[in-house]
Protein backbone atom coordinates (compact mmCIF):
# COMPACT_ATOMS: atom_id res chain seq x y z
CA UNK A 1 0.00 0.00 0.00
CA UNK A 2 1.05 3.48 -0.73
CA UNK A 3 -0.10 7.03 0.49
CA UNK A 4 1.18 10.71 -0.77
CA UNK A 5 1.94 13.37 1.51
CA UNK A 6 2.11 16.70 0.49
CA UNK A 7 4.72 18.66 2.68
CA UNK A 8 4.51 22.88 2.74
CA UNK A 9 7.57 23.83 5.05
CA UNK A 10 11.28 22.99 4.44
CA UNK A 11 11.37 21.02 7.98
CA UNK A 12 8.27 19.38 8.80
CA UNK A 13 6.64 16.60 10.85
CA UNK A 14 3.40 15.75 9.54
CA UNK A 15 1.36 13.07 11.92
CA UNK A 16 0.79 9.84 9.66
CA UNK A 17 -0.71 7.63 12.62
CA UNK A 18 -4.42 7.89 10.22
CA UNK A 19 -3.33 6.63 7.22
CA UNK A 20 -1.36 3.62 8.41
CA UNK A 21 -4.24 3.02 10.41
CA UNK A 22 -6.33 2.91 7.48
CA UNK A 23 -4.20 0.53 5.48
CA UNK A 24 -4.45 -1.57 8.38
CA UNK A 25 -8.06 -1.84 8.05
CA UNK A 26 -8.32 -2.12 4.83
CA UNK A 27 -5.77 -4.90 4.79
CA UNK A 28 -7.80 -7.09 6.78
CA UNK A 29 -4.84 -8.26 8.49
CA UNK A 30 -5.36 -8.96 12.49
CA UNK A 31 -2.01 -9.82 13.75
CA UNK A 32 1.76 -9.03 12.64
CA UNK A 33 4.40 -6.44 11.87
CA UNK A 34 3.78 -3.37 9.51
CA UNK A 35 6.17 -1.70 8.41
CA UNK A 36 6.13 1.96 7.16
CA UNK A 37 8.83 2.78 4.89
CA UNK A 38 9.70 6.15 3.41
CA UNK A 39 11.16 6.05 -0.27
CA UNK A 40 13.23 9.29 -0.27
CA UNK A 41 16.49 10.24 0.85
CA UNK A 42 15.64 13.93 1.95
CA UNK A 43 13.40 12.33 4.56
CA UNK A 44 12.76 10.23 7.29
CA UNK A 45 10.20 8.52 9.72
CA UNK A 46 9.61 8.59 13.66
CA UNK A 47 7.81 7.56 16.64
CA UNK A 48 7.38 10.89 18.80
CA UNK A 49 4.64 12.37 20.88
CA UNK A 50 1.63 14.72 19.32
CA UNK A 51 -0.16 15.71 22.32
CA UNK A 52 2.00 19.01 23.43
CA UNK A 53 2.97 20.32 19.47
CA UNK A 54 6.16 21.50 21.10
CA UNK A 55 8.01 18.30 21.59
CA UNK A 56 7.67 18.47 17.74
CA UNK A 57 9.27 21.66 17.42
CA UNK A 58 11.94 21.18 20.03
CA UNK A 59 13.23 17.70 17.70
CA UNK A 60 13.27 19.84 14.73
CA UNK A 61 15.47 22.08 16.24
CA UNK A 62 17.57 20.17 18.10
CA UNK A 63 18.16 18.15 14.44
CA UNK A 64 18.84 21.59 13.05
CA UNK A 65 21.44 22.69 15.63
CA UNK A 66 22.83 19.17 15.60
CA UNK A 67 23.13 19.61 11.47
CA UNK A 68 22.65 23.04 10.30
CA UNK A 69 21.21 23.63 6.72
CA UNK A 70 24.73 25.46 6.24
CA UNK A 71 27.84 24.56 6.93
CA UNK A 72 31.24 24.86 5.22
CA UNK A 73 31.85 21.80 4.86
CA UNK A 74 29.12 20.37 2.81
CA UNK A 75 30.43 19.46 -0.66
CA UNK A 76 26.90 18.01 -2.09
CA UNK A 77 26.16 20.52 -4.91
CA UNK A 78 22.11 20.61 -4.11
CA UNK A 79 23.00 22.16 -1.55
CA UNK A 80 20.61 19.91 0.60
CA UNK A 81 23.40 17.35 2.32
CA UNK A 82 21.43 18.38 5.72
CA UNK A 83 18.36 16.85 4.67
CA UNK A 84 20.06 13.47 3.52
CA UNK A 85 22.27 13.61 7.10
CA UNK A 86 18.42 13.88 9.09
CA UNK A 87 17.05 11.40 7.01
CA UNK A 88 19.59 8.69 8.08
CA UNK A 89 19.29 9.67 11.68
CA UNK A 90 15.69 9.09 11.80
CA UNK A 91 15.95 6.40 9.58
CA UNK A 92 13.91 5.12 7.00
CA UNK A 93 11.04 2.86 8.49
CA UNK A 94 9.06 1.94 11.54
CA UNK A 95 8.19 -1.30 12.48
CA UNK A 96 5.08 -1.41 14.47
CA UNK A 97 3.13 -4.38 15.88
CA UNK A 98 -0.82 -4.93 14.62
CA UNK A 99 -2.90 -7.09 17.30
CA UNK A 100 -6.94 -7.06 17.09
CA UNK A 101 -7.06 -5.28 13.45
CA UNK A 102 -5.10 -2.47 15.36
CA UNK A 103 -1.90 -0.44 15.71
CA UNK A 104 -0.22 -1.59 18.76
CA UNK A 105 1.33 2.16 20.01
CA UNK A 106 1.89 3.24 23.30
CA UNK A 107 -0.25 5.76 24.81
CA UNK A 108 1.29 8.98 23.63
CA UNK A 109 2.92 7.43 20.50
CA UNK A 110 2.31 9.06 17.12
CA UNK A 111 4.33 7.96 13.92
CA UNK A 112 5.92 11.09 11.74
CA UNK A 113 6.51 11.57 8.74
CA UNK A 114 9.50 13.72 8.68
CA UNK A 115 10.41 15.96 5.64
CA UNK A 116 13.65 17.37 5.85
CA UNK A 117 13.63 19.37 2.12
CA UNK A 118 10.11 20.39 1.75
CA UNK A 119 8.11 21.45 0.63
CA UNK A 120 7.60 18.70 -1.62
CA UNK A 121 4.86 15.92 -2.70
CA UNK A 122 6.15 12.38 -0.80
CA UNK A 123 4.92 8.67 -0.48
CA UNK A 124 5.30 6.30 2.26
CA UNK A 125 5.11 2.50 1.47
CA UNK A 126 3.53 0.27 4.17
CA UNK A 127 4.28 -3.64 3.82
CA UNK A 128 2.13 -5.59 6.50
CA UNK A 129 3.47 -9.10 7.42
CA UNK A 130 0.44 -11.34 8.71
CA UNK A 131 1.56 -12.94 12.19
CA UNK A 132 -1.84 -15.37 12.25
CA UNK A 133 -1.24 -19.18 12.57
CA UNK A 134 2.46 -18.63 13.27
CA UNK B 1 4.47 -10.46 24.71
CA UNK B 2 5.41 -7.99 27.16
CA UNK B 3 7.56 -7.93 30.24
CA UNK B 4 8.36 -4.44 32.81
CA UNK B 5 11.66 -2.73 32.76
CA UNK B 6 12.63 -0.68 36.15
CA UNK B 7 14.56 1.78 35.81
CA UNK B 8 16.55 3.58 38.65
CA UNK B 9 18.54 7.21 37.06
CA UNK B 10 17.28 9.58 34.66
CA UNK B 11 19.57 7.97 32.08
CA UNK B 12 20.16 4.62 32.05
CA UNK B 13 20.60 1.55 29.54
CA UNK B 14 19.30 -1.72 30.75
CA UNK B 15 20.59 -4.91 28.80
CA UNK B 16 17.56 -6.70 28.17
CA UNK B 17 19.11 -9.53 26.17
CA UNK B 18 17.88 -12.05 28.25
CA UNK B 19 13.91 -11.38 28.25
CA UNK B 20 14.21 -11.23 24.77
CA UNK B 21 15.53 -14.23 24.77
CA UNK B 22 13.14 -15.98 27.07
CA UNK B 23 9.99 -14.33 25.19
CA UNK B 24 11.58 -16.43 22.27
CA UNK B 25 12.19 -19.65 23.60
CA UNK B 26 8.53 -19.49 25.53
CA UNK B 27 7.20 -18.48 22.42
CA UNK B 28 8.58 -21.98 20.25
CA UNK B 29 9.37 -20.08 17.05
CA UNK B 30 12.45 -21.11 15.95
CA UNK B 31 13.05 -19.26 12.73
CA UNK B 32 11.82 -15.34 12.07
CA UNK B 33 12.03 -12.17 13.18
CA UNK B 34 12.18 -10.87 16.70
CA UNK B 35 10.80 -7.50 16.66
CA UNK B 36 11.32 -5.05 20.04
CA UNK B 37 9.21 -2.03 20.74
CA UNK B 38 9.33 0.40 23.21
CA UNK B 39 5.47 1.91 23.45
CA UNK B 40 7.78 5.07 25.08
CA UNK B 41 8.27 9.00 24.19
CA UNK B 42 11.23 9.27 26.19
CA UNK B 43 12.82 6.18 26.24
CA UNK B 44 14.61 4.10 23.07
CA UNK B 45 16.24 1.00 22.24
CA UNK B 46 19.51 -0.07 20.90
CA UNK B 47 22.21 -2.96 19.98
CA UNK B 48 25.86 -2.20 21.41
CA UNK B 49 28.47 -3.70 23.20
CA UNK B 50 27.81 -4.64 27.13
CA UNK B 51 31.57 -6.25 27.53
CA UNK B 52 32.99 -2.87 28.76
CA UNK B 53 30.26 -0.93 30.73
CA UNK B 54 31.84 2.12 29.93
CA UNK B 55 31.10 1.74 26.10
CA UNK B 56 27.42 2.59 27.07
CA UNK B 57 28.59 5.22 29.88
CA UNK B 58 30.43 6.82 26.71
CA UNK B 59 27.28 6.60 24.50
CA UNK B 60 25.02 8.05 27.24
CA UNK B 61 27.75 10.92 27.77
CA UNK B 62 28.13 11.77 24.03
CA UNK B 63 24.03 12.07 23.76
CA UNK B 64 24.21 14.14 26.53
CA UNK B 65 26.99 16.53 24.70
CA UNK B 66 24.48 16.28 21.79
CA UNK B 67 21.78 16.79 23.63
CA UNK B 68 21.83 18.52 26.53
CA UNK B 69 19.00 18.19 29.82
CA UNK B 70 18.81 22.18 29.15
CA UNK B 71 18.82 23.98 26.43
CA UNK B 72 17.54 27.90 26.57
CA UNK B 73 15.27 27.29 22.91
CA UNK B 74 13.81 23.83 24.71
CA UNK B 75 9.77 24.92 24.78
CA UNK B 76 7.73 21.68 26.05
CA UNK B 77 6.55 22.15 29.41
CA UNK B 78 7.56 19.37 30.98
CA UNK B 79 11.02 19.73 30.35
CA UNK B 80 11.68 16.69 29.31
CA UNK B 81 12.77 18.22 25.47
CA UNK B 82 15.88 15.85 25.45
CA UNK B 83 14.20 12.59 26.30
CA UNK B 84 12.21 12.96 23.46
CA UNK B 85 14.74 13.83 20.81
CA UNK B 86 17.15 11.26 22.37
CA UNK B 87 14.03 8.65 22.06
CA UNK B 88 14.22 9.70 17.89
CA UNK B 89 17.58 9.20 17.32
CA UNK B 90 17.79 5.75 19.03
CA UNK B 91 14.55 4.80 17.84
CA UNK B 92 11.48 2.67 18.91
CA UNK B 93 12.41 -0.75 17.93
CA UNK B 94 15.28 -3.38 16.80
CA UNK B 95 14.51 -6.34 14.28
CA UNK B 96 16.60 -9.34 15.38
CA UNK B 97 16.52 -12.64 13.48
CA UNK B 98 15.67 -16.19 15.04
CA UNK B 99 17.66 -19.13 14.09
CA UNK B 100 17.61 -22.32 15.69
CA UNK B 101 15.19 -21.18 18.20
CA UNK B 102 18.09 -18.76 19.60
CA UNK B 103 18.36 -14.84 19.26
CA UNK B 104 21.06 -14.47 16.54
CA UNK B 105 23.24 -11.64 17.61
CA UNK B 106 26.89 -10.83 17.00
CA UNK B 107 29.74 -11.50 19.33
CA UNK B 108 29.65 -8.22 21.40
CA UNK B 109 25.90 -7.43 20.60
CA UNK B 110 23.67 -6.82 23.70
CA UNK B 111 19.74 -5.03 23.07
CA UNK B 112 19.66 -1.86 25.58
CA UNK B 113 16.57 -0.28 26.68
CA UNK B 114 17.54 3.18 26.96
CA UNK B 115 16.12 5.22 29.55
CA UNK B 116 16.13 9.02 29.22
CA UNK B 117 13.55 10.50 31.43
CA UNK B 118 13.54 8.14 34.32
CA UNK B 119 13.08 6.48 36.82
CA UNK B 120 9.90 4.97 35.98
CA UNK B 121 8.23 1.70 35.40
CA UNK B 122 8.44 0.93 31.70
CA UNK B 123 7.23 -1.58 29.33
CA UNK B 124 8.84 -3.52 26.60
CA UNK B 125 6.77 -5.72 23.79
CA UNK B 126 7.81 -8.22 21.85
CA UNK B 127 6.20 -9.78 18.42
CA UNK B 128 7.83 -12.30 16.89
CA UNK B 129 7.09 -13.38 13.10
CA UNK B 130 7.48 -17.18 12.44
CA UNK B 131 9.64 -17.42 8.97
CA UNK B 132 9.60 -21.37 9.28
CA UNK B 133 7.78 -22.68 5.67
CA UNK B 134 8.41 -19.27 3.86
CA UNK C 1 22.00 -15.83 4.59
CA UNK C 2 25.51 -13.72 5.50
CA UNK C 3 27.74 -12.20 3.19
CA UNK C 4 31.49 -10.72 3.99
CA UNK C 5 32.63 -6.93 3.39
CA UNK C 6 35.60 -5.74 3.19
CA UNK C 7 36.96 -2.36 4.64
CA UNK C 8 40.22 -0.05 3.55
CA UNK C 9 39.21 2.91 5.89
CA UNK C 10 38.74 4.28 9.80
CA UNK C 11 35.16 5.38 8.45
CA UNK C 12 33.73 3.93 5.04
CA UNK C 13 30.31 3.75 4.01
CA UNK C 14 30.02 0.85 1.16
CA UNK C 15 26.83 0.41 -1.22
CA UNK C 16 25.43 -3.08 -0.17
CA UNK C 17 22.65 -3.02 -2.34
CA UNK C 18 23.61 -5.09 -5.45
CA UNK C 19 24.49 -8.12 -2.79
CA UNK C 20 21.13 -7.77 -0.75
CA UNK C 21 19.28 -8.18 -4.00
CA UNK C 22 21.61 -10.88 -5.18
CA UNK C 23 20.78 -12.77 -2.01
CA UNK C 24 16.89 -11.94 -2.67
CA UNK C 25 16.43 -13.36 -5.83
CA UNK C 26 18.73 -16.70 -4.65
CA UNK C 27 16.07 -16.89 -2.00
CA UNK C 28 13.32 -17.18 -4.57
CA UNK C 29 10.84 -15.16 -2.56
CA UNK C 30 9.19 -12.49 -4.44
CA UNK C 31 6.91 -10.59 -1.82
CA UNK C 32 8.24 -9.86 1.37
CA UNK C 33 10.58 -7.67 3.78
CA UNK C 34 13.96 -8.04 3.87
CA UNK C 35 15.56 -7.77 7.02
CA UNK C 36 19.70 -6.63 6.59
CA UNK C 37 21.32 -7.23 9.91
CA UNK C 38 25.09 -5.98 10.83
CA UNK C 39 26.34 -8.02 13.42
CA UNK C 40 28.63 -5.46 14.57
CA UNK C 41 28.73 -2.88 17.39
CA UNK C 42 31.39 -0.27 15.66
CA UNK C 43 29.27 -0.47 12.48
CA UNK C 44 25.66 0.58 11.04
CA UNK C 45 23.47 0.34 8.54
CA UNK C 46 21.76 3.27 6.55
CA UNK C 47 19.71 3.91 3.30
CA UNK C 48 20.94 7.16 1.92
CA UNK C 49 22.00 8.64 -1.36
CA UNK C 50 24.61 7.05 -4.11
CA UNK C 51 24.06 9.33 -7.10
CA UNK C 52 26.58 11.80 -5.87
CA UNK C 53 29.16 10.45 -3.73
CA UNK C 54 29.21 13.99 -1.63
CA UNK C 55 26.32 12.58 -0.08
CA UNK C 56 28.01 9.81 1.81
CA UNK C 57 30.59 12.18 2.30
CA UNK C 58 28.95 14.54 3.90
CA UNK C 59 27.18 12.53 5.89
CA UNK C 60 30.49 10.73 7.46
CA UNK C 61 31.73 14.11 8.44
CA UNK C 62 28.73 15.57 9.79
CA UNK C 63 28.71 12.04 11.80
CA UNK C 64 32.29 12.99 12.84
CA UNK C 65 31.54 16.84 13.92
CA UNK C 66 28.70 15.15 16.16
CA UNK C 67 30.50 12.45 18.22
CA UNK C 68 34.69 13.40 16.99
CA UNK C 69 36.97 9.99 17.16
CA UNK C 70 39.07 11.75 20.30
CA UNK C 71 36.96 13.51 23.33
CA UNK C 72 38.60 14.00 26.78
CA UNK C 73 35.11 12.73 28.17
CA UNK C 74 35.69 9.23 26.79
CA UNK C 75 36.66 6.22 29.16
CA UNK C 76 36.12 3.08 27.16
CA UNK C 77 39.72 1.52 26.81
CA UNK C 78 39.94 0.48 23.24
CA UNK C 79 39.50 4.11 22.25
CA UNK C 80 36.94 3.54 19.57
CA UNK C 81 33.61 4.91 21.65
CA UNK C 82 33.31 7.19 18.90
CA UNK C 83 32.42 4.14 16.37
CA UNK C 84 29.94 2.50 19.27
CA UNK C 85 28.35 5.81 19.01
CA UNK C 86 27.81 6.31 15.24
CA UNK C 87 26.74 2.37 15.36
CA UNK C 88 24.14 3.67 17.31
CA UNK C 89 23.13 6.65 15.53
CA UNK C 90 22.57 4.59 12.22
CA UNK C 91 21.10 1.54 13.69
CA UNK C 92 21.69 -2.42 13.26
CA UNK C 93 19.47 -3.03 10.75
CA UNK C 94 17.27 -1.61 7.85
CA UNK C 95 13.47 -3.20 6.56
CA UNK C 96 12.98 -3.06 2.90
CA UNK C 97 9.98 -4.44 0.56
CA UNK C 98 10.29 -7.17 -1.77
CA UNK C 99 7.62 -6.91 -4.03
CA UNK C 100 7.41 -9.04 -7.65
CA UNK C 101 10.82 -10.58 -6.43
CA UNK C 102 12.46 -7.21 -6.33
CA UNK C 103 14.22 -5.11 -4.09
CA UNK C 104 11.48 -2.25 -3.45
CA UNK C 105 13.36 1.08 -2.72
CA UNK C 106 12.94 4.68 -4.07
CA UNK C 107 14.78 6.18 -6.84
CA UNK C 108 17.46 7.66 -5.19
CA UNK C 109 18.09 5.15 -2.68
CA UNK C 110 20.78 2.62 -1.99
CA UNK C 111 21.59 0.57 1.35
CA UNK C 112 24.90 1.38 3.07
CA UNK C 113 27.04 -0.53 5.36
CA UNK C 114 28.37 1.77 7.60
CA UNK C 115 32.20 1.09 8.89
CA UNK C 116 33.10 3.35 11.71
CA UNK C 117 36.14 1.21 13.21
CA UNK C 118 38.12 -0.28 10.06
CA UNK C 119 39.66 -1.81 8.34
CA UNK C 120 38.41 -4.74 9.01
CA UNK C 121 36.27 -7.67 7.67
CA UNK C 122 32.68 -7.47 8.50
CA UNK C 123 29.50 -9.79 7.97
CA UNK C 124 26.12 -8.84 6.87
CA UNK C 125 22.83 -10.96 7.97
CA UNK C 126 19.51 -11.10 5.74
CA UNK C 127 16.21 -12.80 6.73
CA UNK C 128 13.33 -12.37 4.39
CA UNK C 129 10.24 -13.08 5.61
CA UNK C 130 8.13 -14.56 2.82
CA UNK C 131 4.59 -12.23 2.73
CA UNK C 132 2.98 -14.12 0.73
CA UNK C 133 -0.52 -15.51 0.93
CA UNK C 134 -0.45 -13.31 3.78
Amino acid sequence: MTFNVRTTQRSEFLDITGEIRKALTSSGIEEGIVTVFVPHTTAGITINENADPDVIRDIQAALERMVPWQHPAYRHSEGNSAAHIKSSLMGSSVSITAAGGDLKLGTWQSVFFCEFDGPRSRKVWIEITDGKKS
